[in-house]
């Protein structure tokens, strides 16, 4: 399975009764093939490109999985309407908001923990088996305007490394979403969290001559 | 200085002659006061609400932090001509390239270590010193037609770690970011590793059907 972590070296040693010397040769002859990977902070990783998801219109990442040619599957951890923790409220302008807890698979492995906030008067109708078989996007009744997305990176903390499969500190992308009505109401707010190996965004730039000169009106593909 | 690493609980214990319980509670306080924050990865550092860099429009680091009123300043630590690394002679179809390695600091931390590549014929006419007073994007004759900006997550490699102040195997944004003449053609490359506590990106998603449905022409701002 691509980007599946490989024992530490350690653990191998013991396994095969090998030395470490041994154990690191034979990775390093997989890596040569291109089979492994390494890098600072995972250990050993089965190869793989990250998927790249595009940040140009608003979508979700089973859409850009499926361009992708990659199954993706949803296991819902946890649905319950909440008080809204501070920064939700905040961002929502309600008290209390439907939380759907989730993992997102790609080919079968973790690939995204993500937490979903909704104001309660939006979610009041959806059910667990629901917000697992669709994107909250395709559920709710509120026609959908854009959104504004920002992206970090930090540490996996205990939770999201065990969720993840991932060793506890090791890179993870950290995006925050806001999804915002036609008429500009944030109706959606939303964290996920990738783990590096994995994954990487990809946007397209225009240069600020290209998009004002123009003036007013431009040509959209 | 906002986002500057303070030394570890057990170097602020030794230093002041008190146990590390006393310092932690020292921590918390200063915490508490929003004065300094704490981070997987990193420890504790002077609290600092990240730098929001915006992806919307080709530009540089420096107009993005000047908007922020946050002063810049670049720092050259290699200007060669090079033969091209693999991935760079791929991706500007050439085999000898300029390349300039730098720091970038914002009010007077390191804020991004950055690698610009551009084709020998491009930067022929470039000096050292003129590269650490503009962006080539200035310097360079070749108008700009766009970039394509990929963002991924990574633990901190030694000589970054260095560079940046912060420890090895700590969380950074990696991007690379591909400039195009306005022809098309690829005229620079480059990479760029933040620091995780100190910056995030933003980008605006609009929706499918804001985008799509006028159909050909649409109102620019």
């Amino acid at each position: 399975m691509a980007g599946r972590l490989l024992p530490s070296e350690a653990e191998l040693s013991v396994r095969y009764e090998a030395s470490r010397v041994t154990i690191r040769r034979a990775l390093e002859a997989l890596r040569a093939d291109g089979l492994v990977a390494s890098r600072q902070g995972f250990g050993w990783f089965v190869a793989a490109d990250p998927l790249r998801q595009s940040l140009g219109r608003l979508g979700t990442i089973e859409s850009q999985l499926a361009e992708l040619g990659v199954a993706s599957e949803r296991r819902i951890l946890g649905f319950a309407f909440v008080a809204a923790p501070a920064r939700v409220r905040s961002v929502l302008e309600c008290s209390s908001v439907l939380e759907v807890r989730r993992i997102n698979l790609a080919d079968g492995a973790p690939f995204a923990r993500v937490t979903v906030w909704c104001p309660e008067s939006v979610g009041a109708n959806l059910s667990r088996s629901e917000v697992e078989a669709s994107p909250l996007y395709e559920l709710i009744d509120e026609p959908l305007g854009g959104a504004t997305q920002t992206i970090g990176a930090a540490a996996a903390d205990a939770a999201d490394a065990a969720l993840l499969g991932i060793p506890v500190g090791s890179p993870v992308l950290v995006c925050e979403r806001i999804t915002r009505s036609v008429a500009g109401r944030p109706v959606l707010m939303s964290e996920h969290v990738f783990p590096g190996h994995l994954t990487e965004f990809s946007v397209e730039l225009p240069s600020v001559e290209a998009s004002m000169a123009p003036s007013g009106l431009r040509l959209v593909e």
